[in-house]
């Protein structure tokens, strides 16, 4: 059984909104757990109970809003939503903007756009899957957006520093960095990314 | 037994040079095993016996040359000596250099001076020791260095565009990254780094 609380269904009418909300926070927490889960342990170790235990939900509600554990990996492996919302933001101020979101995730959260992919090591064939979506959906999708030589390898360094800051700020926690503000890091770190953009 | 040829011993008055290569040689290739199985398994799932096969060697062999698993790994989980050479350039060069270092390290040794602090998540408690270690060793080491406000957090931030650098090179594979001969990232790479300790 779940241990998340469901409201009683609302009038036949009128979509339940709190029922709704409650929804997307239970799969948020599932996606969370299943990403806590692929930075510690190999995939073939991860099952729907463990996902299930971590996130404080039932194995069959996990089945019932993603279908199956392939599904489930599927959607965490995928960075499409992520790249969305790391990209959005006029080219000028790409920069600035993709240091805020990202550490704005991790610290509100508790989610980086993009960190998941230093996990691949662990993931053995999934790994490749993760490599190959990340290529397409995040460096690519970059690329596309900059002009003059060496878009698609200036992508891929402006999305080195971003997977850098990630790293310094959520794995090896860099304590002069975490008792900074995340605008002043903005500040000092948003040109280093922009330069890279927008030389 | 050892799978290494270990060649007969040397006259006794003199150093028996390629015997103490083959030793360095060994012990080398014992550590990058050791780093290679802390990406992709738990602390305590890492054992002597999994070292020793993946480095081809003996587990007694591995007991000669580190004493046991905990100075093993000790050892993995210092910076020190990779720190050293990381760090062996002038101020006004550095940013260059440790990205030069870095790939040629990747691409010609099979190691990355700093990259193994992204598994602390694998690690349990051996993580923050991992953590405490890439504080002292990396972070504060370069923070010495450097002149004008901010000095720790510019070490912090000039560190994070290096463990990106190693994660788009050697985990996520970067396609245009490793397209790129060496001297061309560092040239486009370098004063990214450098921006950030001389700025």
């Amino acid at each position: 059984m779940s241990t998340v609380s469901v409201p009683p269904p609302g009038p036949a009418a009128a979509p339940n909104g709190l029922q709704r909300r409650d929804a997307e926070a239970t799969k948020a927490a599932i996606l969370r757990a299943a990403r806590h889960l692929m930075a510690r342990h190999a995939h073939t170790d991860i099952t729907l109970k463990t996902v299930a235990d971590r996130a404080g939900v039932s194995a069959p509600l996990i089945l019932k809003y993603f279908g199956n554990k392939d599904a489930l990996f599927a959607r965490v492996m995928s960075f499409e939503t992520d790249a969305a919302a790391l990209l959005d933001a006029p080219l000028e101020d790409l920069g600035p903007h993709m240091v805020r979101h990202l550490l704005v995730g991790q610290t509100e959260r508790g989610a980086d756009p993009v960190l998941r992919i230093v996990f691949a090591p662990l993931q053995g064939e999934q790994g490749d899957i993760l490599r190959a979506n990340f290529r397409t959906q995040v460096s690519d999708r970059l690329a596309v957006r900059l002009e003059g030589p060496d878009a698609g390898l200036r992508a891929e360094l402006a999305v080195a520093t971003l997977l850098g800051l990630g790293v310094m700020y959520g794995i090896a926690r860099g304590s002069r960095l975490r008792a900074t503000a995340i605008e002043d890091i903005v500040e000092r770190y948003g040109p280093t990314v922009q330069a890279l953009l927008t030389p």
